[in-house]
């Protein structure tokens, strides 16, 4: 008799078909990068594959059986889940009348680059890194200041002093993405002190984006930018439900600023946008932060990391190829550079051998050129998929 | 035997509970105007007790029920819904690629204004109007230039020859708002006409929001922005599901540009902002351009008439007030002024003794002083009820 832990399966393992359902990640795989729908994987854009908690499928359910979908009254009670969720899993506690309301994140930065930057002023990424920020403060008609982060063995570091003299008293915002995507990494005290100085030393408004700051890998640590000294008046936090929860299509998120000054330039610009939340975005998120979401994303924290594990062993047994190690979030940041092969190679043994739809890293900036981006978020016969067509369109290197 | 014609209840007498649901209209009218929530009768917010055809409730089940809310694919089959609903109702084809599909129509003013105009620039209104315009133009900085309507008999009409002595030449933007809230007007070819040719005078990006202009009186033809020659080159249009299927909450409107210069304009401000429809929205909003959407409002606008003429009745029936004729909306507006009241009066006897929740006229500006704005899109149980409290509150005048 064998001593095998039996397997448990998971509410994560089901299979929901998405094709055929209005899904950007699904539907537009074929469209965008040719990969085909009948038996591509879609691993780019960065959304689950997961249905939410159920109490959050329940309050849409309820919302929708009552047949009136006119407006709601006020984000309050949004508001107060959101200081209460960063007091329980975060530490600090926000002021709900210091919570706006945005129409989702990349809706928040654009407000703060109107807010707090004027057109020509320069605004500080840490590259590579999410590639909206990018589009929104170039749309804008501001000048993107790329500072690049230092491979230091696996994973990325701040490099402050020759970041220092990149500036040129021109910059007026910086925005930081933490924990970190597409790196994976939750910065450390003395990481995010070292930004916080930066800011301080270069006058910038600091926008801290922690839109993944619930996704960490079990034993990994958070900290918030709130939780930094000496900071808090020139500090812009973002958070989201959408990410955790899987309800991007909801377009829902939390600006959320303690300095008076800069919360009046903020409330100005919402308010001469127009700016208010959907009754659905506001009720899902509502529902997410309670205790049976809370639960939730503790589970599917564990199998995320079941799925990285699988993942980075496939790529690590491939010669030449190495993932970043994941500290948080769900997407793999995959280095192609150790094959010495051409980009149109990499792409074409991943997206028409592979078939498998992911980012392309120069998306991300500086420092992306040659690595592709990999959502993990996906039932694990699906990881498993992935690696073993990846070890197979690269089956020549073993 | 008697004769009458048998009473054919309809979908819309259905009372359907909203208090305790998040709803502005319900839940708000006592923190606001002090009308209890127990009894009070809600007609300010400009939304309706009304479920919205069945499709779009269907459609909004079965995203509920598929259970992934995710990123949604694109705007595209909305944009094609716009423009078949334009053509069959309204006489005018808009080029699916000119349809930008923002965070409803506040926010889709305010990026107009972000868009067309710099701060200190003048905004022109023709006042009485839609309170929001005035609120997003002042948020951001600029000038509202309140071009007020003539009232001639009952109703509103433009008055040309003494807003062109109002123009300074800083004015850079009009919206006119057609159907006209809170007026009710249907405005005329003539009219209309008046209008291009005053924005062509001054020369003004004429912003037509037409959010109104499905929900008619039989017998009434409302003319679209884009029927009028020459004014291409200038035109903004503002349309919507949202006001005529009641789906406010799901904040999802249009903004229909054909000029390529003034297209390039928006579109670079949406892309700054990072807006992008509500997977609910789109949904909904494509639901409900269809056959049974249109013979679902075709029932609406009937029953809105019947609200109409009862309301009509009972206002008239009280010595000194009178209703505008309603040739569009379901927002009626009635003058107070021959009732020689201070408004306080006024306000005691609709408040706080009619126990009736309404828009308080001077919020549309100027012109709007004397008037209060009440909502019909209720079951006409309440309407009833409505007449029957105000006739009371006002009984001392019989």
């Amino acid at each position: 008799m064998t001593r095998q832990t039996p397997h448990t399966p998971s509410r994560f393992d089901e299979i929901v078909e998405r094709r055929g359902t209005d899904c950007a990640k699904w539907d537009l795989m074929e469209p965008v990068y040719g990969v085909p729908a009948e038996d591509g994987l879609a691993m780019w854009v960065a959304d689950m594959d997961f249905r939410p908690p159920r109490v959050v499928q329940q309050a849409l359910e309820r919302l929708a059986a009552h047949g009136i979908y006119g407006y709601p009254a006020g984000t309050r009670a949004q508001d107060e889940a959101v200081s209460r969720w960063m007091t329980e899993r975060h530490g600090w506690t926000p002021d709900p009348d210091h919570v706006f309301t945005t129409h989702g994140l990349v809706n928040g930065t654009g407000i703060c680059v109107d807010a707090y930057t004027d057109p020509g002023d320069g605004v500080v990424l840490f590259t590579p890194v999410y590639h909206a920020f990018a589009r929104v403060i170039r749309a804008a008609g501001r000048e993107v200041v790329e500072c690049e982060l230092t491979l230091e063995g696996d994973s990325y570091v701040p490099d402050f002093e020759a970041w220092d003299a990149q500036m040129t008293g021109r910059e007026r915002m910086m925005i930081l993405c933490s924990p970190h995507n597409p790196g994976g990494r939750v910065w450390t005290r003395a990481e995010l002190e070292g930004w916080a100085a930066f800011a301080k030393r270069h006058d910038l408004v600091l926008v801290s984006d922690e839109i993944h700051c619930d996704l960490t890998m079990p034993g990994q640590e958070h900290l918030a930018m709130t939780r930094i000294e000496g900071v808090a008046d020139r500090l812009v936090m973002l958070t989201a439900t959408t990410k955790t929860f899987n309800i991007a299509g909801a377009h829902i998120g939390n600006v959320i600023i303690a300095d008076p000054e800069l919360r009046a330039r903020f409330a100005s610009r919402m308010g001469a946008l127009g700016i208010s939340p959907s009754s659905f975005g506001l009720a899902m998120a509502t529902a997410a932060m309670s205790a049976e979401g809370a639960a939730w994303v503790d589970e599917l924290r564990a199998y995320l990391d079941g799925n990285r594990r699988l993942f980075d062993e496939g790529i690590a047994a491939i010669p030449g190829l190495r993932s970043m190690p994941l500290e948080a979030t769900y997407l793999s940041w995959v280095d192609f550079e150790g094959l010495g092969m051409s980009r149109d190679e990499v792409l074409e043994r991943v997206e028409t051998q592979a078939r498998i739809a992911v980012n392309h890293g120069p998306t991300f900036g500086k420092g992306g050129d040659h690595f592709l981006r990999f959502n993990l978020a996906t039932p694990r016969a699906r990881v498993k998929e992935a690696v073993k067509r990846l070890q197979a369109a690269f089956a020549d290197l073993q």
